[in-house]
């Protein structure tokens, strides 16, 4: 591990020695010497100016070698917190973390549906105001923000959205109007990608893998690890797997293409089908409306869950199609791993689950070589919100991952 | 550039300081030394070893500053040879490139079609005889083979085609099989990966690049360079665009799946179209039998792009389906460029970049961020054997080009 950490900064090597500790737990000096290939004098150095921050505590003393009894670091978990937040149209999700990445507190709010974004961000301020109130968590302890947003983004981290019934989003500059309202710093990321991010930071995937988590919210999207490192793409665009052309011949999207897989399976679909037999829709008291989508989902896929018999048929028929994706998907990048993650997949991700490790059993290219596997997130609904919290821990705290290389080659 | 080399080993640095002259033409040891970082002790000293293996030359002297004439160094480019060759059951090409990778000769051979995997072998190897005999090309000089090839890859190299016409392929080992007979070091990799690595060497890609190779011999594969590095996927089985599922409703693949763009847009299906207009037909002098499929798809896009009435619907027909194959690849991956390679393309590339460009500019999710451009390879049906090539001279030469990041950030 020493060849690691040669050639990094200074203050590479001060956040990935934290990163480090974050990792093992509880960790004495001198293990931490070992595995981060660093001088006894250098860890001494670097652990001082951690402890005088505040970052890390010393916690009593081990001897598990039998040897000369050791004081033991580990992370202060309460000395910071970061706020993650997930922004969609059906919904915003709200997390606070603490260093170690424990979520403190948690609120599910209303989605930015048709409200203006300039009232988006004052609600989202004194929503996220109420919540570390409620928490207790001091303000002087937060990190700053992380955003998890759909949509495509521009350089300037504006979230554009194609969509024609949002276009007042198209240049609206949201990370620096959500700074501007809660005096925080805040970093802007792709839902999926985060909730990919957040696969590292919770299900501690192993730092070789080649995976992709395929998030559901109003639409698909998909996280991309590769070579170990989360992949952006030129323009941070990467992952609308929502746009993967299924059926070349079907219905047109609002995107431009037709037959994409959010036309064939997103929850709007599930909900169109579902309304399409009344009894159904009446059983499960579906709305029908633009603002009820998630929760009419929700009510089809818990009901699909339970074996219902006309609900199972409307979700299977949409797990049909994202396991004709996820074949796609896995003969174009050859992945290890599949996470679905995300409240669109809800009650009904075994469902799904079922249906895609058939697909991939049967119908990936590679399947003669090795398999692909396919697993729910055991972050589950608050996926992208915790991997955005994650995003401000690392970007805060550990500026290296950056590039998440180096702290995954140590952990 | 410094920090690049810090931390980096003996063989490693060697290498980078050869790459570097490599890509250099001519350079003095000052230069290089400014370039990359290290000390002039340290150039002139690896700089001697390299005049020592005769992978250099001193090349007269530069007083391009007007200050000290310097002696120039540069790659002594006839010193080693290295042979890229690309398999695939239509046509097997061989080039023999120089240490600067110029390509000194080339043969275009049959294919496998359905000679049994031992005779193949025995017939490369004779051929390869041939080809540098007839080019007089020095044995000694030789590095080793690169084998481009189609179908699925397991971790010991063999290559295991699905294709039910092809099963004797499975578990035969070809690097080592091909290594005994030729007695040379074999590497094989995928031909579409190979392709995408021969636009690294021949295209001058920046080292920051997003891009795919599409290569297109009797089927499509995909080659990626993701964060400027070449990415394979768990298995060395990536990119198998081919069976993107474009039409889930549609025709069965021989693969499992149904509608795969290798059904809807390969050269056979170009072939099958055409042979449904008997006129077409009997004009092109179309053969039709599964050993000239790749000559009468040749005949079809030469008639395409002289604008043949009937011949040019027939290729729009399969750069439609690509040109969707491409969009989804795109909303998938964010690239910043699409680079269409290998023989399938032939004289009809322009019809399939023409709709690549309309597809991409009006479909694509991240159109209104930035374009996607989409060229034809300057290598053209040879780009798979030469990146083939260009690997026996990273792999041998220059080792650390595994991960090739270094020597990119270098050139």
């Amino acid at each position: 591990m020493a060849s690691h950490l040669k050639g990094a900064t200074a203050v590479e090597t001060h956040s990935a020695v934290l990163d480090l500790i974050r990792s093992s737990g509880v960790v004495s000096r001198i293990e931490l010497a070992d595995r981060s290939g660093l001088t006894g004098a250098s860890i001494s150095r670097i652990v001082k100016r951690l402890l005088d921050e505040g970052l890390i505590v010393e916690t009593g003393v081990g001897d598990r070698t039998g040897g000369k009894r050791r004081t033991l670091l580990q992370l202060n978990a309460g000395a910071r917190h970061a706020v993650g937040i997930s922004l969609d149209v059906a919904g915003i999700t709200y997390v606070v973390t603490d260093l170690s990445g424990v979520v403190v507190t948690r609120l599910d709010a209303a989605g930015t549906g048709e409200q203006p974004p300039t009232e988006v961000v004052d609600r989202i301020a004194r929503e996220l105001q109420d919540v570390l109130a409620g928490a207790g968590v001091e303000p002087s302890t937060l990190m700053g923000v992380g955003l998890a947003v759909a949509g495509r983004q521009d350089s300037a981290h504006h979230v554009l959205r194609s969509n024609p019934e949002a276009t007042e989003w198209e240049l609206f500059d949201i990370e620096q109007r959500l700074s501007d309202a809660t005096g925080l710093p805040v970093v802007i990321e792709n839902d999926s990608t985060c909730a990919a991010i957040g696969e590292f930071w919770v299900g501690r995937m192993p730092a070789s893998a080649d995976f992709a988590t395929v998030y559901l919210a109003s639409g698909f999207g998909l996280g991309l690890v590769t070579n170990g490192d989360v992949y952006r793409g030129s323009s941070s665009n990467v992952g609308e797997i929502g746009h993967l052309v299924l059926d070349v011949h079907g219905p047109p999207c609002w995107c431009g293409s037709r037959g994409c897989l959010e036309m064939l399976a997103a929850p709007a679909r599930i909900v169109e089908r579902a309304l399409e037999q009344p009894g159904l829709a009446a059983e499960l008291g579906l709305q029908g409306l633009p603002s009820t989508v998630r929760d009419d989902a929700a009510r089809v896929a818990e009901a699909a869950a339970a074996d219902h018999e006309q609900a199972l048929p409307v979700v299977e028929e949409s797990a049909y199609y994202l396991g004709k994706a996820l074949v796609s998907l896995t003969n174009l990048l050859d992945l290890d791993q599949i996470v679905l993650a995300g409240p669109g997949f809800g009650a009904a991700g075994e469902i799904y689950v079922r249906q895609a490790w058939q697909d991939l059993e049967q119908l990936a290219f590679v399947r003669a070589v090795h398999p692909t596997t396919v697993v729910l997130s055991k972050s589950g609904a608050i996926s992208a919100a915790l991997g955005a919290a994650s995003l401000v821990l690392h970007s805060r705290l550990t500026p290296h991952q950056t590039s998440s290389r180096l702290a995954l080659a140590l952990t």
